[in-house]
């Protein structure tokens, strides 16, 4: 590991939770802040919050992922407490009311700090979502191979 | 990264559940058995594991969290086959059993081997958690700008 | 961390579903093709990964943690939309519709390419696991503490 790899911070978003979700945006914005190279890799559920929300898929399954994922980031829920939506709508207003950023407000945060956005070849495969389905600032739709090769140095974390 | 990094271990624990909670006390304490320098930080539902176990929290969200987290690092229960606290009696009797260190134990371990415990200050906001409400031990109180900067450094896990 | 540690990668297995496991065994394929030194530590439910599959455990624990694990990595659900196995079977029929490699599939392939897996002792020991009931081709039996100090080095990630 050289000089480079130790200024660089990369994370895997695996979950598609809220709360997960913001702890890999917190991260990686504050990595940024800080110089470091940072990149995202969204793969699986993480993939949620990259997308614009519009319905995707055209099999069973993409149809039911879709279903789950409508709505794009302002729609996760929380990985406990979500009780069909009350936990989000209660996540979100306990933030307000404390005056903490928001799931888009910290996407655009990291967006604007040069945090690379990657979204997972395969998992789009799976899940049936296309480029046009992620929003316009993701970076490059890439395999695991170019991934692990490219971005997976330095300080890695899968959330 | 230079050559003090790489005796550093740093353990994000962001889930409340028992078996993962362990998991990570398992590492840290060894971590920090072996001379490196070892550094937790809690945060979102990982708080459990450093607080006292009293009630906290006076808006509906805050009492919410503080039902969920009542009687504190020994009510944790694990993240399959609770159903409804069985999951955490069965777990315990096995540990018992078996001669497994306990989680208040292992902790316990953590704190006497030097392990820095350090807390989430935009989760204790949000949860309406307070510096009382956690266990002396833990050694400061920080922002995630702070954590990054000082303690996620070397190696890096997310549990 | 010397040259030799920036080229190892290890991840500790700790979850045992079926979308983590494949993104654990991905990535470690990846790392070993590479030229990465790689080890897989499995551990808690991540021990579902590398056994036979067939009945474990004599007391009650034992046996409720056979019955969730029957069948071996072959049945294993994801972590979301599992439905009772529905979850599994539309996974499964995705993946092979898209031609994507399947779970045993990727494990072949991770021990082909010199991927070390290492169960973890302790955690047998907790689930009534023996060195007989898990697959010929896990390289070792170790405890916490030899994995921290052997594999626990360069790149490491918690699934």
């Amino acid at each position: 590991m050289n000089e480079t790899d130790s200024k660089k911070c990369s994370i895997v978003v695996f979950s598609g939770d809220m709360d997960k979700v913001m702890a890999a945006f917190i991260i990686a914005t504050t990595a940024a802040a800080m110089g470091r190279e940072t990149s995202m890799f969204f793969t699986y559920w993480g993939l949620k919050a990259i997308q614009k929300g519009n319905p995707t898929g055209k099999g069973l399954f993409g149809k039911m992922m879709s279903l789950m994922n409508r709505g794009g980031i302002d729609r996760i829920g929380p990985s406990r407490l979500n009780f069909g939506g009350i936990g989000r709508w209660l996540f979100k207003k306990m933030m307000k009311d404390k005056g903490i950023t928001s799931l888009p407000e910290l996407r655009q945060m990291a967006i604007d700090l040069g945090v690379k956005l990657l979204a997972c070849q395969m998992s789009m495969d799976v899940m049936e979502i296309t480029r046009e389905d992620l929003i316009d600032e993701v970076s490059d739709v890439v395999g695991a191979a170019t991934y692990c090769n490219k971005a997976l140095q330095g300080q890695a974390l899968f959330i």
